[in-house]
């Protein structure tokens, strides 16, 4: 009953194709990952945040492998098993090797124990920082 | 009572002046900053949380400046405004522009909303990313 | 050897039973979930934790289906699967649309955004807001 | 160094200021907030964010009340000060009164507290939630 | 407007001086900490968590000292500050050493590290923890 | 391909032998849990990691049972299922008994609940407390 349906390619409005195949075609693949599918039960968040992550992370001042690490960072430190395996395909396909993702995991997990450090010992912040 | 005094350097004990020495030295710096001096209450916390983040930071298959840019991104994403405050100075020190600065925050604050969608949504892994 | 058993109604203790009856009567169904079967093992905490949903989710200055839809809004943001899964049922009992669950994901999502956008540019509070 | 710069009114580009003129158009102020005016720094993401937030926001299946209030329990749940404070006042200013401020804490409390026994208890998903 | 006042003896209702009493009584003190003085603006989610926090922090199959730690590593782990504050200052009251402290500390860093190592590297739970 | 494969003792290297040898040593046990097999991927990380929980996990100034219970309390926190497996289990082989873990459950999820109060409510910390 509270299960979200996945919206397959062949059921979907023509909306929600228009989403698809931006997809499709921005990441040069031929399938779309469950994520989208569950979001196109509710067109409109599902176009406002391909639409924001397309934009996102796009090459800018930080290149795509960089912006998929910092993904990964984020969902390895929330737990979201779903954005760790997904994001962590994303980065190895645009170049993360073994040893990339070795430091990667190494300092995700570093300063998940500074930042409890930090506030068990409510260190105050430097002058020179501010 | 419950507050952590701050370990100066002319008040150190030898083993923490090492660790002071050896910290300033790595950083090309003059000074260490609060969250040493209040982690040399515990001389051997000081020196294993050292070695670790000495070992961990250094330029690998990662630059070091990646590296200060994930650490930025934990430390956002678990609202540790110290932690906050000194990566975010230590990847400018590394050459983080303001650009690249905007940019990590849109992954960021991105990442944090996709990891809810996808938990919200109980999106299932695609047999793609196993 | 770590794993909790679950405390079934043929087997449970007559406290027990009278918290199981009390839930069944209260929700007006005839089977009691695994939450409270887990508690069970604990028959303290059992009763406080039930006593004190029932206190907190009663109809009030906020009515019932707005209480559960802010209990999935926890839960998503802490990733805890148990707890989506229990409350969504929960809120579509009580009246929750899809087109409700789908602004309710979607505020829970941005939510999740802007918290870290405003750690992560260190913003002050306005005097307005104090 | 680290500290980003509040963006004024006198001193935004036209592109910042048409953001801030519908920010305080749609919410009928004569100011515009902390958070609007340190994302200024970045304007592309001063507009993205504006815009979905505009879209979620808005009345629809939720009503803007109950919106805030998902806001505040979320901002809460993550320890964000500055968002506790701004969503507070904004569910105020759509008439969240003492009354219904006190049952959204303790809804929010509660849950937190349930998240985590479910995961302490390890408790398994109940056939009727899938 | 959005803050929060605090309630104090003089101004306090019969119902809400009843919970100060237990709390100084209970506590051997002759003052009220802030908490209580927030929460009593809502005197029914006073008494309960009062209640509740009574019961569970008293001395039972593990001591009030390891209670307040474990109070102490949550608060650390979720960045709570008044929480940290105010637990540290209980732990030291029942005897937590400085040397305790340290340890306390590094388990709690250490635990967060881990957690997210274990959840990055998707590691599968042992058939010998089940 | 974003599966991390487990490295058994028959296939690994003499360095990550090593570690796994010190490991059962260290907890007299015939065997490697996933964690350690997982992280032996990256020797570096795994030798790393190894020996700063073997420090901070030896008999100090708080015992190895607290030690794994305020492992169990971060854990839960964070909703790390493997932790809370592998934790719990460390644990209960220290003599956490069925009393124990309830009332450590009952403080961990009274700690999430009164942390997410202290925030809600803006409570300041008290000068007794600084």
């Amino acid at each position: 009953m509270a299960v979200v349906r996945s919206v397959e390619y062949a059921d979907a409005s023509s909306e929600v194709r228009a989403v698809y195949d931006d997809i499709m075609a921005t990441r040069k693949t031929d399938w779309v990952n469950n994520f989208w599918k569950a979001l196109a039960n509710d067109p409109v968040t599902l176009r406002r945040t391909w639409e924001s992550i397309k934009q996102i992370m796009a090459p800018g001042a930080l290149d795509p492998l960089t912006k998929e690490m910092v993904y990964v960072a984020v969902s390895v430190t929330n737990q979201c098993n779903y954005c760790i395996a997904s994001h962590n395909a994303g980065a190895r396909k645009r170049g993360m090797t073994d040893a990339m993702f070795h430091e990667l995991m190494a300092v995700v997990g570093m300063a998940n124990e500074t930042n409890r450090l930090a506030a068990g010992y409510q260190v105050e912040i430097d002058d020179q920082f501010i």
